[in-house]
């Protein structure tokens, strides 16, 4: 963060004498209105209100401790303090180029009245678009080291909402979305058919992952979600069908424990966020505002970028990770025989690094380049890679200086496997040697059961293994993008460094599954990316065809939505996926590509609604300039979009890649039109959306 | 290795025809018979004679994998290999400088005769003491990566013999021996009571540790043990009280897996040792034997010695590891505030390297000197020490310096407690620090609970963990000393940097609880020792009232016995662990630790029964001087030796470190008597043993 403007007016009062006797305290900021209360029993509650309406009815607040099986109840309000905070900060890189952080927060501090006596806080940040709260444990001699095992926070629904949601999978984000009342939410059926998904471990059929997205029958929109883990594990939401209450269900270790803590210490936040409107959820900072500020110094060295890379190709099955067909297709002295259809071989790789440099396309991303792929996937493996070792065919110091050369940046692939140990022993020598190479970024990988075995990927020990990653990626400065890791909670704040996540169901499912559905890229917006940026890999031109295995396999957009994927989900490293032949025959198109930016100074979403729709404009950093990118779900769409989000009395050019007439995801996906016209703040956009459909729009300052 | 001789002379023949008809095999060497065959159900099965008699009954062998229920049953003799091996090698150091290495092997070549037809290699190694025999898994179709649930082996006693045992515990080797027949074997209550032993997990009441050391009631001495336990679980055994017959129990992994391999794949090897000799069984080199050779090709590095150190001090309450009283004793600036009590500060340090240096002592321990120490035990805590961080008091440049100029080696001390993924992330850094301030050497640590959670100290996962770090030394030119690692199974002929381990109840029980009874020193040899040397800390000469915590505490030995412990415990690293205050009035008897050698060029066991008794003379590495050691349990004991194995015709002047006529462990300890007297090899000396004593001899040519 180069600049920080903070305006603090902070006011913190001790209002124990208030609190003793109320038993309750509460604070407001515009319709959001927060509620805590300790029942008859001395159990913690709480409450949030929008707009006059009950967005989470009274909910129960605690734990059970390994050797406290009552942390949630018996409490009395010791007392309570409040501050107000309103400041702004900017941003290393993102959606908008400063941040509002405006809360009140109340601290109620709790007490056990039998026992050990032990004390609580409980921290709650009101804010106008919701309520973040989180636990925090006071040092005192009888709480030091200490278990949770079992958090039973409570988000009370006020009403059968509903929900878009995946299955509460202790090792995967990767299913698609259901969209159904909350009193029909049941995994099971789900999670048995996703074979596409390699490790599957959703032992409770009621579980849902977060963030959550929700819809009240009165038209509320509320997102449930967690901000700032990074030493806990990752809370999934356990759905009572009749009560419409959901309980915090913590993705258990090795032994079944949840967490492991050391007073003073705290939890993530909790977050509910809430509006009448869904374009506010999707505006909303507070994820990020409730997370700390950046840890590293110097970031000068993060640059945002778009990137091709040796990839989609082995998806499709075109091309392989590996260098041999199998481990035992070996010559006499015992060497790897090369199948001829390795992806990661200098000669294509330099294809790769040739168009990027032509399209002012910054970075290329090689998979498959290191040896070990004959025998990866499946095995809970520990020893499978080692991150320095390239494959014959893969001349790495070639590679580097004809990058260099052409000033293209070149991405590393770290897959572990899941074998996090193996990675931990090695991380060290990999970012050395990405150093040495002059590699700017590492995409990680996690396919595969965990290791160390027992653990899960979403647990506390694999929590604190990605932001040691990002942390040890930071020392030697090095970009990261995490496949497979927890899904984020705005941790892009404090390790700036740490720019995507996959942790979600990416474009990659149309290229070896059934597929996305066309709702899918308008639910993500409002859940998986809620925590942070996607490296969803959009830009497939060839959208039918492009399959090996199965020739009748397509993506479920035109090619006018991938287009306007680049705008409506948000990462700072975009790729463009498609293989480059494909990109080669369609360059008028792959114009929007090469313009998109990747780093915004300010967000408007114009139009939104789960699972339906969603138009989002973004003003390109350190410019006048405007992308807009509208998609659609399987229904077409006609829409008008005002501009008055431009400067008045200014003049741009908007060119427009939109859906041909007779577009349509299923029987005519790669139709498309481009125009351009000269537009105002006064103007209005008539955007014809196809079934599947979407467009992109640039506007450029005249 | 600096010269290996080999007399080989192999002849491999496959007598596949002999092998169908007749489902058995079998092979002899001397005195032992082994034979193989599959019983009626096909499975494998074999037999341990010797001398007529039967030392094994016929056991079963085999798995349960994973996917196969089955893989001990079903098979069908496909044939047979048979070579025979003499040859002799050097080790790097050790109680002899040549190993006669002499063997008869038949490989049982096994196929399942139904389901995936999976085939087993089984290879017995008949020596003239004993039998090695593990399973290997032949590369095939359908056994690729593959999980072990249980391994069936079975060592089905002949009788209801007499065992030395400790239970089998997942987690420790430091139980107490106890002696009973195996029909009363029952570990329940001594695992309940054993509660200075910090991490306990013995599950099976009826599961003892190997070593175990039996004694048949007709004489013969049977020790069950393993060899080359490098990437598997240990084998602990379960005991039936009934039939005698023992089952291997393999320690489980977090998901209660046994072990993960990867075809072509092997297990460590199954030992039994027998003889009608209870000294055969000390000598025998079969373990070692079993072992591949050095891993090392450069190991002029290594260099076994003595040393002193900052420890006893700590044992016994008089100075502390940590540096503060607590976490919580600060200063104003939440510095740690000093306690006065802390041992390794530079002054004290320096004291023990003076010390060192003016009595040849190479080298010199430390423990506590890195930060971390107010808080590091029990609390099953992942980051405690970062192994490169001093306290403010322990001047790291200037007791390298101090060292150096007095010619005296650092030992440091990395403690992990316990938690493995920690020390891995670190261990490159530990060694970097080390060698930059020249230490040698490094002591580690586990105690606690292991991280990653779930695994046990004797699990696979820490048994690769242990072979990594003795690799990781290696290759930074470290000798390594592990306490609470597996115990050992004869890596040190492949890691011969992997000098010592503790693995078993040393002589710090003394210190900190009730202690070690008169008669653990007797069985040690038989037991713990059998895999490898043992850092068991001998030396104490205050043998009472050394204790702060219990004053009427006491070792359970006489002084001449601690002295004779140098030679009967072996270890390349052997400690003088008593405070230099205690040795300082008693330079007379020091005089044998200063003379007593840590490498030798022969050794011969002369008399030994365990539990009882054991007298052991070795002669110095490339000198023709002898060192004996005498040692008896609670009971007094004269012995005659004659001294023939010394050079005839050659005289030396014996200097013998007795007890006093009046010594006694309990009631008068410390009293000894020192007499020199000139011997040849025609010479018999008489030696009087007090209860719990021992005598010390060195012979010197003269």
């Amino acid at each position: 963060m180069k600049k920080v403007f903070v305006y603090l007016f902070g006011m913190v009062i001790f209002n124990h004498a208030f609190a003793q006797q109320n038993k309750s305290i509460s604070a407001s900021m515009n319709k959001v209105k927060l509620e805590f209360m300790l029942d008859d029993q001395g159990r913690p509650t709480y409450s949030v209100g929008y707009d006059g309406k009950t967005a989470i009815k009274t909910s129960h607040l605690g734990f059970t401790l390994a050797d406290d099986s009552t942390f949630y109840k018996g409490f009395k309000l010791l007392g309570s303090d409040e501050k107000q905070v309103d400041e702004t900060w900017t941003p290393v890189w993102g959606e908008v180029n400063k941040i509002r952080n405006h809360y009140k927060q109340i601290t109620a501090h709790l007490q056990q009245t039998s026992g050990m006596k032990r004390s609580l806080d409980i921290v709650f940040r009101v804010f106008e678009d919701g309520v973040g709260f989180r636990y925090e444990f006071p040092k005192q001699p009888d709480l030091n080291y200490f278990i949770i095992t079992n958090e039973v926070t409570e988000f009370a629904l006020a009403a059968d909402d509903k929900a878009f949601w995946i299955p509460g999978d202790y090792d995967s984000n990767e299913y698609k979305y259901s969209t159904t009342k909350i009193s029909e939410i049941d995994n099971q059926k789900i999670v048995a058919e996703a074979t596409d998904i390699a490790v599957r471990v959703a032992p409770d059929r009621k579980a849902v992952q977060t963030p959550l997205m929700l819809k009240s029958p009165d038209g509320m929109y509320i997102n449930i979600h967690e901000a700032g883990l990074i030493n806990y594990s990752a809370m999934q939401l356990h759905v009572d069908n009749s009560t419409y209450k959901l309980t915090a269900a913590l993705v258990p270790d090795a032994v079944g424990n949840k967490a492991y803590l050391h007073a003073p210490d705290h939890t993530p936040w909790r977050t509910v966020i809430v509006s009448n409107k869904a374009t506010d959820i999707l505006e909303s900072k507070l994820i990020l505002n409730l997370n700390d500020p950046s840890a590293l110094e110097n970031t000068s060295w993060i640059k945002p970028m778009k990137f091709v890379g040796v990839w989609w190709e082995m998806q499709i099955g075109k091309s392989t990770w590996s260098y041999a067909k199998s481990m035992d297709d070996v010559d006499a002295n015992g060497k790897l025989k090369p199948s001829g259809i390795h992806g990661a071989n200098t000669a294509n790789v330099k294809r790769y690094i040739d168009f990027a440099a032509k399209n002012g396309i910054q970075g290329v991303l090689v998979e498959g380049w290191n040896v070990g792929w004959e025998d990866w996937f499946g095995n809970w493996k520990e020893n499978v890679f080692d991150f320095v070792t390239p494959y014959p065919d893969f001349d790495v110091a070639e590679i580097t200086s004809y990058a260099k050369s052409k000033g293209v940046s070149m991405i590393m692939h770290n897959e572990t496997s899941g074998s996090a140990t193996n990675y931990e022993r090695q991380m060290d020598t990999a970012y050395r040697f990405m150093n040495k190479y002059g590699y700017p970024s590492v995409k990680t990988g996690y396919v595969g059961r965990i290791i160390p075995r027992g653990e899960h990927h979403d647990g506390q020990w694999m929590v604190q293994h990605y932001v040691r990653v990002a942390q040890k990626a930071a020392e030697h400065h090095v970009m990261l993008d995490a496949h497979e890791p927890m899904r984020p909670t705005g941790l892009q704040r404090t390790y700036p460094n740490w720019m995507a996540c996959e942790a979600g169901r990416g474009n990659e499912y149309n290229a070896f599954s059934t597929g996305n559905p066309p709702e899918h890229e308008t639910i993500m917006p409002f859940t998986r990316l809620m925590g942070g940026p996607m490296d969803y890999t959009p830009g497939i031109f060839k959208l039918k065809g492009y399959s090996t295995a199965e020739p009748t396999r397509q993506v479920h957009t035109t090619l006018a939505k991938q287009l306007a994927l680049y705008v409506t989900l948000y990462s700072p490293l975009q790729m463009a996926a498609d293989l480059l032949e494909n990109y080669e025959g369609h360059m008028d198109a792959f114009q929007f590509i090469k313009d998109v930016p990747t780093d915004w100074d300010d967000t408007k979403i114009l139009e939104a609604e789960p699972g339906d729709y969603l138009t989002t404009a973004r003003k390109a950093k350190g410019t006048d300039n405007w992308f807009i990118g509208a998609i659609t779900d399987e229904n077409s769409r006609n829409t008008v979009l005002p501009l008055t989000f431009l400067d008045k009395g200014k003049k741009y050019e908007a060119t427009i890649y939109a859906d041909a007439a007779n577009s349509d995801w299923k029987n005519n996906p790669e139709a498309y039109q481009i125009k351009k016209v000269t537009v105002t703040s006064s103007s209005k956009l008539n955007l014809k959306l196809a079934a599947g459909g979407g467009a992109a729009i640039s506007i450029k300052a005249l």
